[in-house]
């Protein structure tokens, strides 16, 4: 590979320097100054360690280590007190840090170091930035959906009857790395942790978990309280795979669900209800749509069903079905009623009306869309309906 | 599983917080908040989404979800702003929060909840605190360690001629998942990642990486920089394995280097270094050894060898020769030539001596030891010569 500190095409770079300035305007920052893995790999299409900076004039890269790169604006530093020998700080006017996903410590020591009294939130400007996608980055996530289906269309001849959860979600992990996937699982936040994804069945579906996923399960330890938790796979039961799909450094989210033996009619009733609610969302979806108005129209598709108590969880329910995917899992826009963001070309969403369902277990349908300027286009593609297990 | 927030064994939970509270007082804290999954996992042997409340009289548990779990102290809040209607804040006296794990917009939202002007560091209390493990953590910590010592047996019964490192590195993980690994990794701190370990083969074990382990590896991909990156293991190669061991919520870490066909002599002249190393130390080590004297100890074994250069990386040399184990990877104490630790019964330590070769790949062994009132016990059993791979 080229030492080149930053090895993105020089288009796609340009692209993202504009967004980045353009939105460092709007929240009157003068200055951005980057640590964050996956920022520094959105803006570099490497991971390295130390800080970019960004001003309206110009781009630093701070190198920690690997010391060995170069390129325009490299500059090896020990540590953040260096930067003030490189770059005159009493220049650097308003300058934002990531308040969200740097620590405490480290946003201290780097106001200090530039001698910032009140930082600015680097980490809304970056979040809204990658929020739109650039072509490069749709390609991504375009071959990591396309592995991705391939792994779904296998796990029925992954399935052996008698099998735990556990041990059919270790044979899709298996098969999804052997098809590329990089094992990695990227969570905005610190609250947020997973393996390489979620199997659920049966009454484990209906388990809370401490974390914000659309889904719960008890998991398997409690140092992990998420997804599959031992349950044998019996007959009655539905089995719902929501596994990773980072194969190039960006992710795509796709959820299929299994039917192992008779299905209780209410939980088929339920999953098509999810397929109809997937594609109704992904009609209604168009640059400008208010993200608030497709979560509406999917509660209260589920409403009219009579299936709101059972929608997005059962003794807990998720509080949105749908959310930005690229580097990391939870992007914008959030698919919420709250949510104050309109659709926007180079969106990529994964939308998830799921539904937890008695006995039975969790059911339903998860596709990940990128938003053209004529609408939503689908780039999961793995069958949608229930797909039997051969007992 | 039972639904109380706390599942410690009482005795187990008695001793830590003996432990938490000594050293709040050391700290000058009168009361401790934490949130971190790490730590709330350390004091109640589960993860839950809110925050933990130590003060010297009192417990409290502020619980956002799962809703359900139930227990003394337990009191169920929406968002941090709810913590004054339960607790008189005023009553708080010194407030410790984590300064290092947290991001800084938690951090000023909780200090301001509580109305607290300069928070102490709750995480260097806590570093300190899980720098010395209980007894159940220790058998804990050898349940992963008798797992992964089976793993690593089995490794040459996976291997096939041809196989790249990422290859085997897959079969590795299926098999250690297939044994019970949780598959998760925990990391203190946000500027290091992996998925489930690191296979290291030929010159790809002289790449540096960003990321502060012992070793470096180009990766799969430029979105995770370390470890395999697809070199076919070839005759003449070393492969270095340091994967996951993760078996029960606590880690072992433990390394092993397996030879492909003819060997050169300088390669295995280093592994058996490493071997002496580790030994040499594990000797030295005592209740009341500093930490920096093993470290100092190990870099003069390797420089009378005429191995300094090649000792713990070679383009990039890693700073510390071994560190804490315990809920994350790299805990305390760190092995390292200004680290004021001394031993003390209850540390757990890797020792991780290895070498960088040219052409052959990297050499050595790594071990996890508990420090016992006579010294360091070795947990982490499989074979530490060099074993041969059938081509």
């Amino acid at each position: 590979m080229t030492d080149k500190v930053n090895i993105l095409p020089k288009a796609d770079f340009a692209d993202k320097l504009t967004r980045v300035r353009h939105l460092m305007t709007v929240a009157q920052a003068d200055t951005l100054l980057l640590g964050d893995n996956a920022n520094l790999y959105y803006l570099t299409g490497r991971i390295f360690l130390g800080y970019m900076m960004i001003t309206h004039t110009d781009v630093y890269y701070f190198l920690r280590r690997p010391s060995h790169l170069t390129g325009e604006g490299v500059h090896l530093i020990h540590k953040p007190e260096n930067i003030p020998s490189i770059v005159d700080t009493t220049t650097l006017g308003n300058v934002a840090l990531e308040l969200n996903q740097a620590s405490y410590a480290t946003v201290q020591r780097l106001a200090a170091a530039l001698g910032t009294a009140n930082p600015r939130n680097a980490d809304t400007i970056m979040m809204e930035a990658r929020a739109v996608k650039t072509r490069r980055e749709v390609e991504k996530i375009k071959l990591s959906s396309d592995r991705l289906t391939a792994v779904y269309r296998a796990i029925p001849r992954l399935y052996r009857p008698g099998m735990s959860d556990i041990e059919l979600q270790i044979e899709i992990e298996h098969l999804s790395r052997q098809k590329g996937n990089l094992g990695i699982f990227r969570i905005n936040g610190q609250d947020m942790e997973l393996n390489m994804g979620s199997v659920l069945v049966g009454e484990n579906a209906d388990t809370p978990s401490p974390y914000d996923f659309a889904m719960g399960g008890a998991g398997a330890d409690p140092s992990l309280p998420a997804g599959a938790d031992g349950t044998i796979i019996r007959p009655g039961h539905t089995v719902m795979v929501d596994t990773n799909g980072d194969f190039t450094g960006y992710m795509t989210d796709m959820t299929r669900t299994f039917a192992c033996g008779y299905i209780d009619p209410e939980a088929i009733r339920a999953h098509r209800l999810s397929i109809d609610i997937c594609h109704e969302l992904a009609r209604m979806g168009r640059p400008g749509t208010p993200a608030s108005a497709l979560y509406h129209r999917a509660v209260e598709m589920a409403r009219q069903a009579g299936l709101e108590h059972r929608f997005m969880g059962h003794r807990s329910q998720a509080g949105f079905v749908g959310h930005g995917v690229g580097i990391a899992i939870n992007e914008l826009p959030v698919i919420a009623p709250r949510s104050q963001a309109e659709l926007t070309v180079g969106n990529v969403i994964a939308l998830e009306p799921k539904f937890v369902m008695p006995h039975t277990g969790a059911v339903g349908i998860e596709n990940t869309y990128v938003v053209r300027p004529d609408g939503m286009e689908c780039l999961t593609t793995a069958p949608e309906e229930l797909i039997e297990l051969e007992n």
